[in-house]
C-alpha cells in the first residue's frame, strides 16, 4: 500500500476529528483512493498539552519549518483558524509545492483569490469544502455537479449556532437572551457570540458560496448584514400565525447579470423545504435553471462533519494530484458581476409598531408607506383603546430604500412610540 | 475556444434537455471548465422526425458507425435507454477510446461491472450521475465527497412516479387506482406502469447507490422488492393516526460487515427529514459514521434536471480527461459483502387484518405472534360485533423470518378472513 504523508495545522476539534476519521475510517479510504494517509506532522502551540486522541507524541511540532522542510509531506491540511498566520503557513506550502486543504472560511472570504493565484501559479490543488457548512459537500457539488446550469439563487441556513436559537425560541417559546445563555453554558454558543450572533459567519459563507454559484469574484463587504440579536418572541408568534418561520438566511440571488448578496432573519413560508431545517442543522437550497430547486442539508459543524468534509477533499488531491487541470478555480480571471446596492433590493417587509392608539394613527402609517411606494399587503392591530398598541403590517414587493424612507418617516409621527422590528420576506416569488 | 466534439446517442426526453442545456448555458459550461461543447453527431431512429429543438437537420444520423469512425468525436453520451443496444454502443465507443456518459439505470445496475472494467481498460472515463436521481449529485458526492467515512446506511424516495401517487393519496384521501388514471393521463406515469408502481426502478437506482456507498459490488437480484399497487387508503389513515407517513423507499443499511438492500413501501416517521418529500420530489438521505445525516433534496427526473446531471458529468470529464487516475470505480476488484437474506432482516411492522369479531380472537392471533418470537408494541380495533372487524397490530423489532412464520398460521386461522396489509417501519432505531 503507497503511503502518502500530510501534515495537519492545528489540533483543535476539527484537527482531532480529522485525526479519528484518518485513523478509523483507513479502510475505507483506501478503497476509495488506493492510497494510506499518513499524518506525518501536526503544528501545535504546545507540543506536551494532553490530547483527547492517541497520537504518538513524535508527530507535534511548534516549529512550521519542520512541516515546510520536509519534502516527504506532500499536503498541509489547514485548520488552525485566525487569517494572518493561517496565510503565511498556507502560502509559504504552496511555494514547496505542497497541496492545500482548508476549512477557514474567513480566510477564503477574505483572501480567497490571492491564496488561489499562488496555488495556480505553483500547480498545487487548493480544496476548502469545509468552509462552508462542515460536512455537506456543497462546493463540490456547484464546482463540479451544477456545472451545466445558471445558478439563480442559493439560500441557506449556514450558521448552526443561530439556527438553533431560534428553533428553540420557536418551538419553546422563549426569549433570545435566555436561550442564548443556555446556548453558551452547554458549548453550542461561544463566549463571545457576535461572528455567529450578528451574521458574520453566514456572510464569510454567502462570500464563498456565491462566488462559486455565480462565476464571479465576490468581497466579503459586499454582503449586507444583520444579526438575529433582534429578534423578539413576539415576532416569532407573528410568524406563525401568518404560515411562517424565522430563520437566519444567507441570500444570494443573480438576475440580469446583477448580484443580490444578503445576510438577516428572514420570514420563509412553512412549506419551504427550508423550513423544516432545525437545531444546529444547516442547509443549502438553490435554484438552478437546468436543475431546478436541490437543497442539501446536514450537520454543519462539528469535529466529525467537518472532518468528513477535510477528509473527502484530501482524498480528492490524491485522485487529481496527476491532473494537469486546475480545479482550484476560484472565477479569479472572471469580470466581477455588479453586486446591488441594498437599497435597490425588493422585497416583502414585516413592520411591526408600538403606537399610541390614536384615531387615524393607521391611516396616517399607512398613507406614509402609500407616498413612499410601499404598498401593503396586510396589516394586524392587536388590542384596542390601550397604550401603547401593537400595529404589524406586511408590504407588497417594494425596494429596501423606499421601506427605509417610509419607515424614517413613520419614526419621526408623535404617535409612534417605536418601530420595533423590520424583517424581510423570502417566498421564492422572485 | 478550445472546441470539444461529443455525440449523442437517443434524443428523447433527457437528449433534447441535454441539447438545450448545452446551447443554452454555453457561457456558464465555458467559464466551468473552458471548453465549448459541440454536439457534433445524434443517433436517432428517424432522421427526419420533427424535434422540439432547434437542431440543423446535419446533426442526426441513423447509422451509430457514423459516430463511432468519427476520431474527432471524443465523448458519447447515451441517453437512448434499453439495455442490449445501449450496451453494444457504448462497448463500441470505448474501444474507440471515447468517454462515456450515461443516464442508463438498468445498464449499469446489470452490466455496471462489465463496462466499468472495459472503460478502465481502454482508459476512457465513464460517469453516471443521471442515473440515479436525476438532477441530485448523490453519486458525485458519495464517490468524490464523502470518502472518509463508513456509510452507515442509505435511504432513498429515488422514484418520481410512486412518491406523485402516495403523496396525492395522502393529501387527498383518494385510493391508488383512481390516482394512477390520473398520473398517466397527465404523463407522469407510463402506460404500463410496472417499473415505477413495482419497485423495479427503484431496486436499479439502489443497486447503484449500494455499489458505491458499501464499497461492494452488489447484484441487481439481491435487492428485495415490493411496490405500491397494494397500499390502501386505509393504511395511509392509520399511518397519519400513528405519527407516520408511506414513503416507497430504497434502503440500504451496512452492520457488521453484512449488507441489507429493500425497496418497499414503508411507514416513516412524519419528523424524519424524507416525510416532507413531497409530489415527484426525490430524496437521498444517508448516514456516515463521520459525516452524520446527511439529506439530498430534489429533482429525480425530467428533460432539465436530468440534462444537468448529465452536462455535469461532461464538463467533470473534460476537466479529467487528462488525469491519469481512473475515476471510474465501481468497486469491481472488491470482495463482495454478505448481502443478508430477507428473512434475516429486522424491521417493526405494520400489520392490518380482517377478521370475525368473534370472543378470543385477539388473544389468539396475539398469542401466534408471541409464540413466533415477534412481540407486539401497539394494536388497535375499530368497530365491534361488526363482521368484518379490522385488525391492526405493530410488531417491536423483529426478523421478517419470525413475521412471515407468525402470518402464515394466522392465516390459517378460521376466524381471520384476510390479511390486509402488512408494512414495515423505519425510525432509524436499528
Amino acid at each position: 500500500m503507497q503511503k502518502v504523508k500530510i501534515a495537519l495545522l492545528g489540533f483543535g476539534t476539527v484537527g482531532t476529528g480529522t485525526w479519528q476519521i484518518i485513523n478509523d475510517n483507513k479502510d475505507e479510504i483506501v478503497k476509495h483512493c488506493g492510497y494510506e494517509i499518513e499524518i506525518a506532522k501536526v503544528l501545535v502551540q504546545d507540543t506536551s498539552k494532553k490530547r483527547s486522541v492517541d497520537a504518538p507524541a513524535e508527530v507535534f511540532t511548534s516549529n512550521f519549518d519542520d512541516i515546510a522542510n520536509d519534502d516527504e509531506i506532500e499536503m498541509v491540511v489547514e485548520l488552525m483558524g485566525g487569517i494572518d498566520q493561517a496565510k503565511e503557513y498556507i502560502l509559504e506550502a504552496i511555494k514547496r509545492k505542497k497541496h492545500i486543504v482548508t476549512a477557514n472560511k474567513a480566510l477564503i472570504a477574505n483572501y480567497g483569490k490571492e491564496i488561489i493565484e499562488a496555488a495556480e501559479n505553483e500547480n498545487v490543488k487548493f480544496f476548502y469544502e469545509a468552509s462552508v457548512c462542515g460536512g455537506i459537500p456543497i462546493i463540490h457539488s456547484v464546482k463540479e455537479s451544477l456545472t451545466g446550469n445558471k445558478i439563480q439563487e442559493i439560500i441557506g441556513i449556514v450558521n448552526g449556532t443561530t439556527n438553533y436559537i431560534l428553533t428553540k425560541m420557536t418551538k419553546e417559546k422563549v426569549d433570545f437572551k435566555s436561550v442564548l445563555k443556555e446556548a453558551q453554558d452547554l458549548g453550542y454558543a461561544e463566549a463571545d457570540p457576535t461572528a455567529d450572533i450578528e451574521g458574520y459567519d453566514a456572510a464569510h459563507k454567502l462570500t464563498i458560496l456565491a462566488s462559486l454559484a455565480f462565476s464571479s469574484p465576490v468581497n466579503f463587504d459586499e454582503v449586507y448584514r444583520e444579526g438575529i440579536s433582534k429578534i423578539d418572541k413576539i415576532d416569532i408568534e407573528y410568524a406563525d400565525q401568518m404560515g411562517y418561520i424565522i430563520k437566519l438566511l444567507a441570500i444570494g440571488k443573480e438576475k440580469d447579470g446583477e448580484i443580490e448578496l444578503r445576510v438577516h432573519p428572514t420570514f420563509i413560508s412553512k412549506n419551504h423545504p427550508l423550513a423544516s431545517v432545525n437545531d444546529s442543522f444547516n442547509a443549502v437550497f438553490l435554484k438552478g435553471n437546468a436543475v431546478g430547486e436541490l437543497m442539501f442539508y446536514g450537520r454543519g459543524a462539528g469535529d466529525l462533519p467537518t472532518g468528513s468534509a477535510v477528509v473527502g477533499d484530501i482524498v480528492s488531491i490524491l485522485k487529481n494530484r496527476h491532473n494537469p487541470y486546475s480545479l482550484t478555480q476560484f472565477n479569479n480571471n472572471l469580470p466581477n458581476k455588479k453586486v446591488k446596492d441594498m437599497n435597490e433590493v425588493t422585497c416583502e417587509y414585516y413592520v411591526r409598531l408600538m403606537v399610541d392608539d390614536q384615531p387615524g394613527v393607521l391611516g396616517k402609517i399607512a398613507s406614509c408607506f402609500g407616498k413612499n411606494d410601499v404598498s401593503l399587503s396586510s396589516v394586524i392591530q392587536k388590542g384596542e383603546n390601550v397604550r401603547p398598541v401593537a400595529l404589524v403590517f406586511v408590504t407588497h414587493y417594494t425596494s429596501e430604500g423606499n421601506v427605509q424612507r417610509a419607515i424614517k418617516e413613520i419614526k419621526a409621527m408623535g404617535e409612534v412610540i417605536e418601530v420595533s422590528n423590520i424583517i424581510r420576506l423570502e417566498n421564492g416569488k422572485k
